[in-house]
């Protein structure tokens, strides 16, 4: 594994866990905002940041003669994405006193499906490699469609303020998510039409944007509202 | 593997999506029924169709020369039937504001040991895939227990009209339930006394009515309630 | 593989049924203790000696030449660890209508992570076995804050009573985890300064107290409250 690879999983490890100690220190002053959402803010970075230091380690992939997997991806996905969709909706449920838990159980499982259909297309030959991709697509449409209808609906019916926050960061998050995929495809899970540094490059920085960027937005909106 | 195999295995994915979508459009009109049901309905068939698509395409398998091992059914099971309990739960406790977390817990535990203690039984030798298997079983009859007495107690509480449900489809679930060992055992996971495409043939048949014919079963005894 | 290791491993699976059956009779007359707490303390040795059985028939371990790896151990933990900080957490938080699930949820995933990474220490050479056992010792150090922090000041509100039976219990089970990765680094995972005896039987014993030990105190201090 090239220096290049290394230094750059080592140096998202660096940020991932002083996103998560910030996280901590906004926490001690909460500012009426629900400490779960701290939490999960803590968390998401720093177990995203083990994964990836498994790969700098050489741990975390499969180095075949035709094509590396960073199979470490998906167990950093398989925990993140969840809490981030839970962020997400728990944001757009602030003011309900009872959670709607069918709706983040269909966030959950699907988000969970998408990710192992991932991690199966990465393993799976070109002839099948697309099936699990657009499956995967699939579930990634039903949640798009779960964060903007009915979570979209729940944060509107509270007020005007959390329904424009929720709505921000719902829009961040969708153009983020989109965005995984189409790495995917471009880089050496799919059609590899990419140089290995770019793809490498990308899966540093969307994570540094839809994990850290994402929750710095969603804790300052919150704590800006004077809940 | 033969095309009988994966012709199969492809017809029962396309009847389980239709299952799911089915599901969908029942939710559009839920008549009272908690939306809850739905989604674990349309989760189950969802997740079990992808589980044997990959059989299909020939991943979620091993062929050894002397057995081969499906061990996708597994994954699917150790999500579906989790479902499948917590969906029966549910209905016994439809009316209950707090619904009983100790018995959820202790379904979801016993039922995870259960698919585990399989998966290892397939792949032991004779000589200890008994033990595993004996184990599993045990876990099955504290199922039963759980769903016969504790949660029947619970329906039987709520009303006549709900009791009588109830006791149907946990009639139905008992008797199907009992049927997976049953296969299994005769199968080439156990003694190997049936013919091979019986066999595929048994655990296409059998999910098909445990999974679509329960929730069909369960869904329109909830919507033909009037709640 | 040894007799004596394999005697053991059974000695303990006999202890752990043993245990599991003692608190099903215990939770027949539950004196006022939430019926959750003996579910808690039920599954716990039951999952540990189904892990334990598999090592003694060697199938939940890797013999290498130079070290063997019971990875069954990491089965065993990743969720008996949980449990048993839940059911800490939640004699914490006995007289709470709502139990604080901010609190569970990050007890557990620090739990998870920290079993986590003992296992991949186990499974990594000496050069970063230790960058892992680190991490998983931040992650110990974590849990046992919120167990001497933010949980005994809710136990502690509750009643007096309560705060000191909390104490009691928080304090046995913060002396067993710590011998937990001090055995580990010591033996065959670690540096390996111990003979194999004597770690096989540091992890019969050790299990021995943190599980069965703790629920009896933990169960017999709750009914003797006279809630
Ligand atoms: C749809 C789809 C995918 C989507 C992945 C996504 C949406 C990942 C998001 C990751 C995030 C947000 C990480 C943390 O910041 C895969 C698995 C690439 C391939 C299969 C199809
Ligand atoms: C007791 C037992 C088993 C039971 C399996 C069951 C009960 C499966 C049910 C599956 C369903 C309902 C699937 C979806 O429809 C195994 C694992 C075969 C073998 C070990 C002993
Ligand atoms: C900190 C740490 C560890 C801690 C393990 C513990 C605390 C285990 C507790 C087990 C119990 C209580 C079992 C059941 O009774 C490991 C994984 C050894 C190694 C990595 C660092």
């Amino acid at each position: 594994m090239s220096d290049f690879i290394i230094s750059m999983h080592i140096f998202y490890f660096i940020i991932m866990i002083t996103g998560s100690i910030y996280f901590y220190v906004l926490s001690r002053k909460p500012k009426q905002v629900p400490l779960y959402e701290y939490a999960i803010a803590m968390v998401i970075p720093a177990w995203s940041g083990a994964a990836y230091l498994s790969i700098a380690l050489g741990q975390g992939l499969v180095s075949n003669p035709d094509k590396t997997i960073y199979f470490a991806r998906y167990i950093d996905w398989v925990v993140t994405t969840p809490l981030l969709l839970v962020a997400l909706a728990l944001t757009a449920m602030l003011q309900e006193k009872n959670k709607n838990k069918t709706l983040l159980f269909a966030l959950i499982i699907s988000d969970v499906f998408m990710i192992l259909t991932g991690l199966i297309a990465d393993f799976s030959n070109d002839s099948i490699k697309y099936i699990w991709y657009i499956l995967g697509m699939i579930a990634l449409v039903i949640i798009l469609v779960i964060i903007w209808y009915p979570l979209r609906k729940i944060a509107d019916a509270a007020s005007p303020e959390l329904s424009r926050h929720y709505k921000r960061i719902a829009l961040y998050l969708s153009c983020f998510w989109i965005l995984y995929p189409t790495a995917w495809l471009a880089g050496s899970s799919g059609i590899d039409i990419t140089h290995q540094s770019i793809e490498i490059a990308a899966f540093i920085i969307l994570p540094i944007f839809s994990k850290i960027g994402f929750s710095i937005l969603d804790l300052h909106g919150l704590r800006n509202m004077h809940l």
